[in-house]
């Protein structure tokens, strides 16, 4: 016996999704049935909509349903900073600690020659012709992961910027707040040592 | 800054599945606006056709589109014999196995007097109509999950069935194949060495 054809389908579609194996997309399937009847067709209107009315805004590469996005459409963010990341979902990440109130700039990826990835990949061309054209950029904070290709990526472009007179910094390295020196890893300690501050 | 609503709504509908939270539900969105159309026009169609085109059987309570399902519909199956299970997935979970040919009623759920389930709210009175109507049916096998409740339901239906002078048996309690002894819990132990079978 085989499933019929609607639940096999549906079970193949949330096959799809990143870590959604056979018994996790069967559960979900049949959880899907027993949904009331809005909830699924809103589901399934939210993937259309999402799919049709998103894409990247032209001048920062975020997401958005508007172009410019609603951060470049903002008269009182600051004009003089610009954050650079590598995914959308970090702009979401430091944006919701209402610390940094600058602009954004989302490079899709990093730099990766073992897969194959050069700038020519990345949203690096908008970055560079954003500051040529906006003298009111006075900074560029680069916030790439603290990984081998994001450190790999933050050297490229702040050799990229730095000749045009731009501010070029890096988020800061050291101990995660409330962690333990014990399970920090060498190159965290090392790097919290290199940067210590006075208090 | 919020997420634009296209996306919100997306992440809010991931959000309503068992096991996904606010992260999980992100990364799910953002994977789907990176999905090919077709795949989301294919993801938005199943969820529909789910809930629109699946249904329970009125004969066994299986899932299906077409009723009854198919296996009630199969003439070259065991008449004979009917399996009742707790939900719609153990059918296909001991129909996999190819051993079993026979019929299914599928419960949806177990007596739980903690939850207020009782027998009006599970598939009980249309298996009794089922006995009382089909004399072919000689066997009822019960495959109610060997928890506390799931006895609790077979119990209760095997003193149901067997005054009308049906065969009423209970799936094999035992070690798992492939199990050690080691770390087989007390129950299970003293299960497989009432149920011991000569060799």
């Amino acid at each position: 016996m085989q499933y019929p054809e609607p639940i096999a389908k549906l079970i193949d579609s949330y096959m799809r999704l990143p870590g959604v194996g056979n018994k996790t997309a069967t559960r979900l399937a049949f959880f899907t049935i027993d949904m009331d009847q809005e909830s699924v067709d809103g589901f399934a209107d939210a993937l259309i909509a999402a799919k049709k009315d998103l894409h990247y805004c032209s001048i920062c590469g975020n997401i958005t349903d508007v172009d410019p996005c609603e951060i470049d459409r903002d008269p009182t963010r600051d004009q003089s900073t610009v954050l650079v990341v590598e995914q959308v979902k970090d702009v979401m990440s430091i944006d919701r600690m209402n610390e940094y109130h600058g602009l954004y700039h989302v490079l899709h990826g990093v730099l990766s020659p073992s897969e194959g990835k050069g700038p020519e990949d990345l949203n690096i061309e908008s970055l560079i012709k954003r500051l040529q054209t906006n003298d009111a950029i006075k900074e560029v904070i680069i916030a790439t992961n603290a990984t081998p290709e994001g450190e790999g990526t933050a050297m490229y472009l702040a050799r990229l910027i730095k000749p045009a007179g731009i501010k070029v910094t890096r988020l800061a390295y050291g101990l995660a707040v409330g962690s333990d020196i014990e399970y920090a890893d060498e190159m965290t300690l090392l790097k919290a040592v290199e940067g210590r501050t006075e208090i």
